[in-house]
């Protein structure tokens, strides 16, 4: 860990009041944005997310807001997965490329209205990219961000503590669906869904000044329920096989090399800006691909930059993200392999910090 | 200050390992960088720096290259200030603007040839806008992020340094002009330029290998000027009225409100995207804008947030930055203040984290 000096460019979020009197022992930086990265710990956080119920401020994904006559077909620019049978009431969660299939972002998209979307974004300015293509193909729709939070609520028992204050209609809102529910008067738009394997709700605060109100709620209703603040957690979305923009992929990575293959249509994706470099990958597949990896011996040290794959001395790909995983008791990792190397049971040489170690390329994530 | 969570979307640079040999003591995230924000102490750094010398790790002062028959068509595209009589060789200050005039960065474009631009971008993801826009409109341009990364070198012994590790021919360099020099048998894009006022050069270093080398290079020349690592240094920045994008200014703003009227020729500056709304702007002015504030009683607490300006109890601005300055011996500050309220001399309220202090407009800023 290292000190972040404090300044306004580094935006509070409409919760950040709580989550400091909640201990928040460090952050990270998130589309300019503080980001809880620990509360307790990184270990203890993780047992209880896997066995409660905790609140976490991901303000940090920001909104992209699609509004007017050509918000759809903006959007099917942006994405190659296909949203011609998407439905207001629904969220998608869209590969973004540029012309080469690069990928932009990864964000989910939120379908409000036929001509109104928003978009949560991972740690990229995705509105630049829109507003510049919005304005170069006169397009006829607003873009902006909205003031809209982000207020996830993750774990087992998320949905006990989601109807304490928001009534059981909660209990009907199916996976990467969402649900228009009041609080304080004010109508939210209520997701299942999360960064994270445990299940749980995203709760998409309009306004800001309900965003201590809505926090102060949900730990009061949660009381029994040993409800915590919370964050996204390493070791937890490691093993869960959640990639990481910036981290896991970047631009210079096409959907399929970090297996999101599955949410690109792209011979019907028509219109979509990297259709036909991602129609070309379709066809011949990627030559890298994102595996799950093990790495021997004791806990890896903070995976802050690549750590070299090697078969033979030969470098055959790099981990990206890598953590100590205590229900697994091994180091769970993410990696990005070349083809030669990417079958399950493979046994490559990690260049760790701390030395050379052994890594196995594994058949599936952990959970 | 906060902890900060390392991990590879907070990129390191091709200096990280010389920075933290030399003792860095926090970061803050810039484009998805490590930026160093203080070595010795705020205040001790601020006073090396304008006595002596120092060697600052700028990488995150990303490029934007633009390359290719319409690279001039598009730089012009993205500012109102009017590029027509700029010759490779020059560096220009360009506030970049969207359709509405809202600013969404600072850079400095860099002008390689008539068909090869840089352009060193503030904190925000300037490459999108400027992807979106070249895709939009169908130019003949390549964009992308190339390995460059600035390294500046600031301090009133600059020259005296510079010139040990490259020559003489450095002090021809006039200010914000470039030359190309040569470091390890590599071209380098040497400028006069740097976000201080205690004068200096950056060095555009392409290829990271050569990172080290030159860092190492540096430090080796300087020894008996008392070279030092440091980082742009807030109090000196205030003092200087270099401003910040994402501190003092947002895509909220126009250039006219923060002052940089004068970098807006913007009747000239045919094919700039905010021309129409910043005519407007141009011809009836902002009503507010960017002002140097000094604030009463002892060292303010770092300003994370705006602190609101009152009249009477009406908020009639804000502080984006403030700091203690020992030159100067009062608290140095920068605000936006409506225009009811924006004459030197004019006393108003601030609203700071340890209760309301008197701030008084200043004419000019301090240094």
């Amino acid at each position: 860990m290292a000190q972040l000096s404090l300044s306004r460019r580094l935006r509070r979020t409409p919760f950040s009041d709580g989550v400091e009197a909640a201990g928040v022992k460090a952050y990270t930086v998130y589309n300019h944005m503080l980001l809880p990265t620990v509360f307790h710990s990184l270990e203890e956080d993780y047992h209880h997310l896997k066995s409660a119920v905790q609140i976490w401020d991901v303000a940090s994904e920001r909104q992209v807001e699609l509004r007017g006559p050509d918000a759809g077909r903006l959007m099917q620019l942006l994405t190659p997965r296909d949203l011609r049978s998407m439905l207001p009431g629904q969220c998608y969660y869209v590969p973004v490329v540029d012309e080469t299939g690069g990928m932009l972002n990864d964000p989910v998209a939120v379908k409000l209205a036929e001509d109104r979307w928003w978009i949560s974004i991972a740690d990229s300015d995705l509105l630049y990219w829109i507003k510049g293509l919005a304005y170069g193909y006169r397009l006829d729709v607003l873009v902006d961000e909205p003031d809209v939070s982000p207020l996830a609520v993750q774990g087992p028992k998320a949905e006990d503590l989601m109807a304490e204050v928001f009534g059981d209609r909660i209990r009907n809102i199916r996976f990467f669906r969402y649900d228009h529910l009041q609080f304080e008067g004010r109508d939210l738009v209520v997701a299942r869904s999360g960064y994270s394997k445990q299940g749980g709700f995203e709760i998409y605060l309009e306004g800001g000044d309900l965003g201590i109100p809505l926090w102060n709620a949900l730990f009061e209703a949660g009381k029994e329920l040993d409800v915590r603040a919370g964050c996204p957690n390493l070791i937890e979305r490691i093993e869960g096989g959640l990639l990481s923009y910036g981290n896991d992929m970047t631009d210079d990575n096409t959907p399929h090399e970090c297996g999101l293959g599955k949410f690109c249509n792209t011979q019907m994706a028509i219109g979509c800006i990297g259709r036909d470099a991602l129609l070309r990958v379709a066809k011949e597949g990627p030559v890298k691909q994102i595996r799950p990896l093990s790495i021997d011996g004791p806990a890896v040290p903070p995976c802050d930059r690549y750590w070299s794959l090697l078969a033979k001395d030969k470098i055959v790909g790099r981990i990206s993200s890598a953590a100590w995983s205590p229900d697994f008791n091994m180091n769970v990792a993410i990696g990005m392999v070349r083809m030669t190397h990417w079958d399950p049971g493979t046994e490559l040489v990690v260049d760790s910090p701390d030395g050379p170690r052994r890594a196995i390329v594994l058949e599936e994530f952990w959970s």
